[in-house]
């Protein structure tokens, strides 16, 4: 059972951890709360990777081929707020992430923006230093580790459903802005809103085109708080304040796909970026692919000249220093 | 016709000015160039804003509704590079953009991302400090000045086709990335490359989701280089150097729009900003989606947990400061 951890000197508001052990494998507001906290409670978790500890700091190529994916995307939880009513507000402030010292990224059969263009199995496991440290993800490029988690949820309207899609509750949201000193705000559906939490990532590029960042174990702390005067329709946060790592502010190099399907657009970018690593930095494709998904950022640079949209996939020169 | 205006002192290569009359208003192979240059030339491009001067500092919405929309969107050119040839690459490096001291902003009936929600004309006119300077767009709302070219295009591969929606060739790709000290690569198709631009931005948020920027009549200068030894397929750009207004780093708020289609969520994304401007800065819908064109940015945030992906639209904080 969880534990009473500490006691804030200011508030006397406890802390509460859940432990690795205390996940579930689907959304579901059928799934009772592991613990009940009070409004404004800072919960700390401690999760296994997406793999669900299937793969480790020493997995191979062959290991991910092994994979039970019955088993991967848990998420620990749910925590019950007291005073979270449905069509209220969750705000969550995303207080510290603490990853492992590894990682893993995967090409995974089936998954992913390029899933045609990447049929094999891959996987690349990075040594992952703390928080604010650079992973050497492929020699000489270093990618800013920038931690968070790909889900943070409560519980859906309906369910069971899976955890890979996100939705209005949250869930598999894979939204890198949501670091240590972001505020989440999620709509509260159930009594207890019931958050949950999983999928750790030492960096991630808006897009996550692979499938997969620098998936890791994670320790993370969160307050929770029930907000009544609140009444939202979707996840919105705050992102950090001040300059961080999760928004490089250097020199990029960018590449566009263009066209009337804006899917196909952000794959022509990535493809075009692929091309680019390959030719400038010497990258194999799917060395590239990945680096894609860890360090690249997608962004919507028009949506309005019809038909045709363009999607800019852009890279921090950055991680080549 | 066009003049010499100076000669580089180092490099001997002529500057080429090309006044505002000398505009098209398609992208069409067919139009003859109006200036040839040798490569590396520098080219000064003198351009009326993409009402081609039907609106001026003191238009009102009442101009809008008598806009001739067969004499928008004009580019200017087309020049022709000496040595550029089919299956090169034509490198522009940015040098310089001048807006004029004012610029229209506009909800144009049938155009913009939400279109149907805001089916009635508007035009704001703001008033303009040089680059670097903020553009007060609403009361107390300050937008960071970050002149460039929404339209940057070369001959297409068959014309005539509008010069509304971009390709392959660029065009209206409406990137505010694209600033001074960003270099542009676009692939050639036809002998001469022929490039031309427009549709001056003094600010706009990826995505440009009303349809319209800060519209602003601009001084640009760029350098035209055939690159033999680069083979595109399609737009691909190096921004600027260091961190830019450009890249605002600050804190940003930020709303999602989640579903298996990407246009909607966007859609819905712009939707809950628009709310959260409502609710947040007492902004009426209308000026918050014309707000939401110039400041706020649209990023994808997931685009592989099917069937759903994550839209954002993040707003800087700073521009309320």
């Amino acid at each position: 059972m969880a534990s009473l951890l500490e006691v804030d000197a200011v508030s006397a508001i406890p802390t509460v951890h859940i432990a690795r052990d205390r996940f579930h494998l689907a959304w579901d507001p059928a799934i009772d709360p592991v613990e009940a906290v009070p409004s404004g409670s800072i919960v700390e978790f401690d999760m296994l990777d997406a793999s669900g500890g299937q793969l480790t700091a020493v997995s191979t190529t062959d290991d991910l081929g092994r994979l039970d994916f019955d088993r991967v995307d848990q998420v620990n939880g749910p925590v019950a707020v007291d005073g979270a009513v449905p069509g209220d507000t969750l705000q969550i402030d995303l207080l510290d992430f603490e990853p492992a010292d590894w990682g893993w990224t995967a090409a995974i059969p089936g998954f992913g923006l390029l899933a045609d263009a990447f049929p094999d199995p891959v996987l690349r496991i990075s040594r992952v230093p703390a928080a604010g440290g650079r992973a050497e993800f492929l020699p000489g490029i270093r990618v800013p580790v920038v931690p968070f988690c790909g889900e943070v949820g409560v519980a859906p309207i309906t369910g069971p459903r899976s955890t890979i899609p996100p939705d209005l509750h949250g869930g598999n949201m894979d939204t890198r802005h949501l670091t240590a000193g972001a505020t989440l705000f999620l709509p509260i559906f159930h009594p207890g809103a019931r958050l949950s939490m999983g999928d750790g990532h030492a960096a991630q590029g808006d897009g996550e085109v692979c499938g997969t960042a620098i998936e890791t174990p994670m320790r993370a702390r969160v307050r929770l708080t029930a907000r009544p005067d609140l009444h939202l329709r979707g996840p919105e946060f705050l992102t950090a304040p001040g300059a961080t790592a999760a928004t490089p502010v250097g020199q990029r190099y960018a590449t566009d796909g263009i066209g009337p399907d804006l899917v196909e657009a952000a794959r022509d970018a990535v493809r075009r970026m692929i091309d680019w690593l390959g030719r400038e930095h010497g990258l194999e494709p799917v060395d590239a692919y990945l680096l894609c998904s860890v360090a690249i950022d997608l962004r919507i640079s028009e949506i309005v000249d019809m038909p045709n949209y363009v999607v800019t996939a852009h890279c921090p020169l950055s991680i080549f220093e």
